[in-house]
């Protein structure tokens, strides 16, 4: 293994290559310091477009990059595809599925959250959640899918059923999902289908909470929900879901039938927090000092979606990708001064650049604590931040050429069924 | 059903809506006769480039279009995503794998061809062929993945394993693909890899026969074959493959150990033949006249890969997209002809648009019979002849966008491990 160059040295062991992890190995790596990233990928995802390749505007590369090619630059940073599967915290090593054992003079844990179906992981199957490109293909597959079959069906019942699609959850992602496979079905339904009408097809989203958009100001969450009831979503508020199965939901009594449903209802942290054998919160997170370091554990960090921390006004910063961001690049910075000269880091500060969630063409919400927009600039400033957030250029272009003629044609350039 | 609209009238049935199938459906829809399209896709592909997948170079959706979009401007052109199962000759139906059943007036096969490997399809798991998008991801996803163990491995015998990759057959696709995997392990192994080196690294090119690229005249071949090598591929020739395990390729008596194989050695028609209950070649494929109709059976006919045809120096038709495409729209020109006004129409023609390899940066061949090119012109003259051939202008700029930045900078795009 790659280590055994220096076998002295114990490398810092980032597990996690997504916003966090990866700003923490860059940080780290500016310094000259070994770390071993280990990733069960082998690419970073730009998850807050993730819903766009679910709903075919995208495709899987344009928003994943190698995570070797992220770290290239800096020699002392090694890359693992692997899973880490338990942590020695008395002989401070991790052990990987592939077999091996990797020493760590400080670990970092960044492995962020999945989907959590609040005790009912027999609806996995029917209603899958959004986290990884295999998810989103998933979505995107059977999306379409349901619009064939529909196409070939005679009986208007079953039609009607295989054209209602459900999005269960009204935070960001469910409002963007919903918002985009309406938009999505529209334009496909008027161009290129004969029998099926778009008056057939109808988009659920459903929320067991009064509203959508909870982390936003009420103001900016009724205009997304006019926008989404424009676009022809129907939104059910404190319809709380009891089943899903292959083709309804029962949902506040009563039985939907649907031609799939997606899950945006709940993430909980990743199993790491039981690896290491410390206490965690309700979603599973663990609970971390202002300097990111894990309570009682000198050498162990967590941040980015797999922890919990408050802010200086008691309130829990939220699970976003800016906040990861911003963890990873404080930390990165810190530990790199604190293992090169002793020195004690600040607390970590986050400062909020604005949370965003996108309805569709010429309507997104923008919520900067002191400021807040929406409508049409609100929608091209969300535009414009993402393409520049996107990591590689060659991705910047793709995506902002794909948007503009998506916007030009109201085509979709990504509707393709390949899984089985 | 569609077809339930006007039950009176039998439409033209369309299976495959490959190269062959979208021309004939497209010729008829502009006429107007009624045609239903059946594919077990919802996209056409542009097989040509498929080995750009399989080589991270591209993504899926560049290179694919939904069938629904290609035909939308016909309103006569039905689409169905299904599969045939039957075809009953004295009913004139086909029965479909969910369920149903189609009358036809007049049928026409253009299903294609998949990979053969001669009797030995024990070795498909180990040695996957370039036909689908499944096909160029599971390509693409195995040769990384084969990287990033090597990366890991602590053994020089295991890792040298790992970072041979052997391509078995030396027709214009093994060449694409021993070429273009040449260039990417030594671009990704410079910039993005620790510990394995570029000089571990070996392509090999198994070809049964005396030379590769056998449809080429011997100059371009030997041409072909000399860039190959600078490129750092070992092209081995008379080496018949012997027997293809999950870790090993036996070869003329010698067994060569391989991190993958990729089968790029034979096809054989799909089996639409033994459906239709008629006499096939070696191949499987069907033979037709000169209006590419199937003997015996005056509304039956078949196209593409699926059919074989001698020109009329009595030389056999290639399997190549350029023949499909020219049989495609000769007949949905003379079929709707036949059908309006009852004219016979003359024999199909082939115009040989020139038959090409690329071997890699720089490096073509063409062949327009009368004229041989090779190098850099050819090279160019190809990138420039595929983008004007991708069907949809997104994916052309796309294309072009992305092979430009790979000219640029070195870099594929599409490095994504997304198979589980």
């Amino acid at each position: 293994m790659a280590q055994s160059a220096n076998p002295a040295a114990k490398p810092v062991v980032v597990i996690g290559a997504g916003f966090a992890g990866i700003e923490v190995a860059r940080g780290l790596g500016k310094a000259g310091i070994a770390v071993i990233l280990i990733d069960r990928r082998n690419h970073h995802l730009f998850q807050p477009l993730l819903y766009q390749v679910a709903t075919a505007a995208l495709s899987p590369a344009d928003i994943a990059e190698p995570i070797r090619k992220m770290v290239r630059d800096y020699p002392s940073v090694e890359v693992l595809l692997d899973e880490v599967t338990g942590i020695d915290k008395a002989a401070q090593s991790v052990s990987l599925a592939s077999g091996g054992t990797i020493p760590y003079s400080v670990l970092v844990i960044a492995t962020g959250a999945t989907h959590s179906y609040f005790g009912h992981d027999e609806w996995a199957p029917f209603a899958p959640g959004l986290k990884t490109i295999e998810d989103a293909r998933k979505i995107r597959s059977r999306l379409l899918l349901a619009f064939e079959r529909a196409e070939m069906s005679p009986d208007p019942a079953e039609r009607k059923r295989l054209l209602t699609i459900a999005v269960v959850g009204g935070g960001p992602t469910g409002v963007e999902l919903a918002g985009s496979i309406a938009e999505l079905s529209r334009s496909m339904l008027a161009k290129d289908f004969r029998t099926i009408r778009h008056e057939t097809a109808s988009v659920l989203l459903l929320e067991a909470g009064t509203r959508i958009l909870t982390a936003f100001p009420p103001a900016l969450a009724s205009y997304a929900m006019g926008k989404l009831q424009k676009l022809g979503v129907t939104v059910r508020l404190k319809t709380e879901v009891e089943n899903i199965t292959a083709h309804s939901i029962v949902a506040a009594g009563e039985e939907i039938p649907v031609g799939m449903a997606i899950w945006a209802a709940g993430v909980k942290a990743s199993n790491m927090g039981k690896l290491l054998g410390v206490e965690t919160d309700r979603a599973e997170r663990i609970a971390v000092a202002p300097d990111l370091c894990v309570p009682n554990l000198s050498n162990v960090y967590a941040l980015g979606d797999i922890s919990s921390l408050r802010d200086e006004r008691g309130a829990l910063l939220p699970g976003l990708a800016q906040v990861a961001k911003q963890q990873g690049e404080y930390l990165g910075r810190t530990l790199a001064k604190k293992i090169q000269s002793g020195t004690s880091p600040p607390p970590f500060r986050f400062h909020n650049r604005g949370n965003t969630a996108i309805v569709g063409r010429h309507a997104a919400v923008f919520d900067f604590g002191w400021w807040q927009i929406r409508g049409w600039f609100a929608w091209a400033f969300w535009a414009l931040i993402h393409v520049y957030l996107l990591v590689g250029f060659q991705h910047r272009l793709m995506v902002a050429i794909q948007w503009l003629w998506k916007y030009v044609t109201y085509e979709q350039g990504s509707r393709l069924i390949a899984e089985q």
